[in-house]
């Protein structure tokens, strides 16, 4: 049988990930798929660059558009990323009859209704196994290794930027903006590190995850998102005293009124194995009604590892390429027609209507009875707590100090409630800068 | 369309949770498949037990013949386990067109090169996702989620019973037989607990992985089977003091001269996040050349986490059953005509032929020199050395001992060499007692 023959929509990193692995591993790679899969023709706007790592013997273009019209071209690989011209040849690819391949994950979390729409009205399949935590199949255990369950809560390190730098903080002592600094010198944080540092790369892979684990649209715009920016060297000392690390996570719950979709950082039991992914690793959590708690744990990004990722959708589709497009797995896991049918599209809830536990760190004057009125607050509005911390004042702010930090690790409650009950704190004489609320999670 | 027709051979712990599983969660299962998925008719010798477990809706009967003849039926599960009647009735269910779906590691670890023969002349599946660390994903990981890769080892907690006794030991510092017995009281060892404590289970399981890792057959007699029944409180102590944690793991891994296929307790860097897997879970890493480590954790047994990975395989049969058989996925994840052609079986190596490092723990009078002595004997073998730690005689024996253990860690070696190094260090008149020696696995 003739091989697939794939177009390749930018050679970058992954791109040049993709075009080596295939190469290399193309025996194996025939073994597995029933068929060989070879990339036809590259399209890069540096062509030059293009030829470098392509050779000789493959076609490469200037003009992504040329890949697309070529009738030869079976399956198109989107590389650029973003969701300019990214979103535009994507649809083009879909409405010439290609199916299509991306790691873009910003394009899915914010035009994925109107992509997948538009993939089955066309019968191509669009996959996205590299779009959300890079060489780690995670998508395809979503949708296909517990398709038995009803997934009750999913929860990753899903940014490996993020981790990288909260993994540093921790182990040096530092704070935030040296490990910055750090990161982009080593090349861990890129020139612009806004996406990765503020949370909305987690956010755009947690929102694909909350669709394929709910069965409900793709809804970016309803997403939670809060960075990392803010994580002081104190805090991440407090929580491992606490017997918590600190990872930026992306989680979507469901819940009796909705689902949960939120990305901030959280506070986790040390003993639990995420809180021990370290580094640029990704790993996401997730759990079931029936298989209860699993792990997914491995690279989420760079050349090879995303590469891994884009290749195994390539081995899919070609598996079922002739196939009738009813005995493919619906892209976002659930048959598309039962999306947004009566009572199965569970809104996403507001933050304030969103039920977790926190970590506070409240700087106040060390003088006696602010412990009792802080407590006190708390529980008028109904805020149990699970434990404090108080340092001695000369821990904190040196011999003659008058200020000192109390932690607070509280039980379960609204944020709405939590957020009444800051107002009034923070309101304090006694209170003397913002207080830090960092929420936490047990994961078990 | 008309529900999947389903016919549960055994309705012991898994098959209760596959009919309970189904039932609550019927309705996203078919959101997901496409199609209802119904257990029709249940065979259990025990019809009355049966009966009480699926209520008056569903057929019960005590002939598992009479679920295999019907012509209703589109998907057996088998959940008898062993070799015996469930191989024959495996056999019949294929050859009378049904689709099986299958728990039983023990059944294709050993005979699975005839049961997909078979499968695959008749044009049916043969799906065992449940029979390789129960709930977690990982055949299903293995086969599609890192089809791009070449597989170079994969390195499992793959049995819940051996981890649990081992975590005890370490966690309670008590010895073998002490915690045996705790763990038989506790359910989470059987009465006659061999398979289990022998390795014999973790080897059929990491059999079935080794197929599908490397494309070549299951082959358990190649396997090599070392328990956990010799391991002393001792070591892993010592182990703990050098940075390491002891695990039962299954390992295989591809070399240029063929496959390492070995079952036997283990040394991993305690910063690993396999050596943080406590207690009855199950967690397994596979090293792919392209996606470098990836970790999969989660349940590896018990009722509805087993029933999670059963009907996630009955939803992959659904949604191609009426689909050519060439566009389902390889049951050894490449196409059946390549396995054993010319240079693709890479032969199981014998256990002298595998490479490895190793702790030993030498029990040796307390004089001048005999650490010389030991060392020497390495040295002469070609063996280095990476650690060593040696205990202050009264620190094992009591005051006034004479006894002391010399612990070495090694870097890698052939096994053969180290069989030959120890047979002559064993013979020394200085050592004392039989030499413990335990392999170690950097897993990085």
């Amino acid at each position: 049988m003739k091989p697939i023959q794939v177009g390749l929509l930018g050679i970058g990193t992954v791109g040049s990930g993709v075009f080596n692995v295939l190469q290399r591993n193309q025996e194996e790679i025939r073994r597995r798929a029933g068929r060989g899969i070879e990339i036809a023709c590259v399209a890069d706007l540096d062509t030059a660059r293009a030829r470098s790592i392509v050779g000789e013997g493959t076609r490469v273009v200037g003009d992504a558009r040329e890949v697309i019209a070529n009738p030869e071209i079976d399956i198109v690989i989107e590389l650029i990323g973003g969701y300019g011209i990214a979103k535009q040849l994507v649809l083009e690819a879909i409405a010439a009859g290609k199916h299509v391949v991306t790691a873009n994950k910003a394009l899915l979390a914010v035009h994925g209704t109107e992509i997948f729409k538009a993939a089955a009205d066309k019968g191509v399949v669009v996959a996205y196994e590299a779009a959300v935590a890079g060489g780690i199949p995670i998508i395809k255990a979503l949708r296909e290794g517990l398709s038995a369950n009803q997934i009750q809560w999913v929860a990753g390190i899903i940014n490996g930027t993020t981790n990288f730098i909260l993994s540093e903080m921790r182990d040096k002592g530092l704070d935030f903006d040296v490990v910055l600094k750090e990161a982009q010198r080593l090349g861990y944080a890129e020139a612009d590190p806004t996406f990765d540092i503020e949370g909305v790369d987690a956010a755009h892979k947690a929102t694909i995850m909350s669709a394929i684990a709910f069965g409900i649209p793709v809804q970016f715009d309803k997403a939670y998102v809060e960075g990392i920016t803010k994580l002081s060297a104190a805090d991440i000392r407090y929580a491992e005293q606490l017997g918590y690390r600190i990872k930026l996570l992306g989680i979507t719950k469901r819940t009796d009124k909705g689902v949960e979709l939120r990305v901030h950082p959280s506070l986790v039991p040390a003993k639990r194995l995420i809180a021990n992914v370290e580094g640029a690793m990704n790993a996401v959590v997730v759990h079931g009604d029936a298989v209860g708690t699993t792990l997914y744990y491995g690279k989420g990004a760079g050349s090879e590892p995303t590469a891994s990722a884009v290749i195994a959708d390539l081995v899919d589709i070609t598996r079922l390429i002739e196939a009738d497009p009813a005995h493919r797995v619906p892209p976002l896991a659930f048959q598309s027609h039962t999306l947004g049918a009566a009572g199965q599209d569970l809104p996403v809830l507001p933050m304030a209507e969103v039920v977790t536990s926190y970590y506070l760190r409240i700087r106040v004057a060390d003088q006696a009875g602010v412990l009792a009125r802080i407590t006190g607050l708390l529980a008028d509005a109904g805020i149990s707590i699970d434990a404090v911390l108080q340092r001695e004042a000369d821990e904190v702010g040196g011999e003659g100090s008058t200020q000192t930090d109390v932690i607070i690790l509280t039980h379960d409650t609204r944020e709405g409630d939590m957020d009444g009950a800051l107002a009034q704190i923070q309101a304090l004489p006694t209170v003397l800068a913002p207080i830090t609320r960092i929420r936490k999670e047990e994961l078990n």
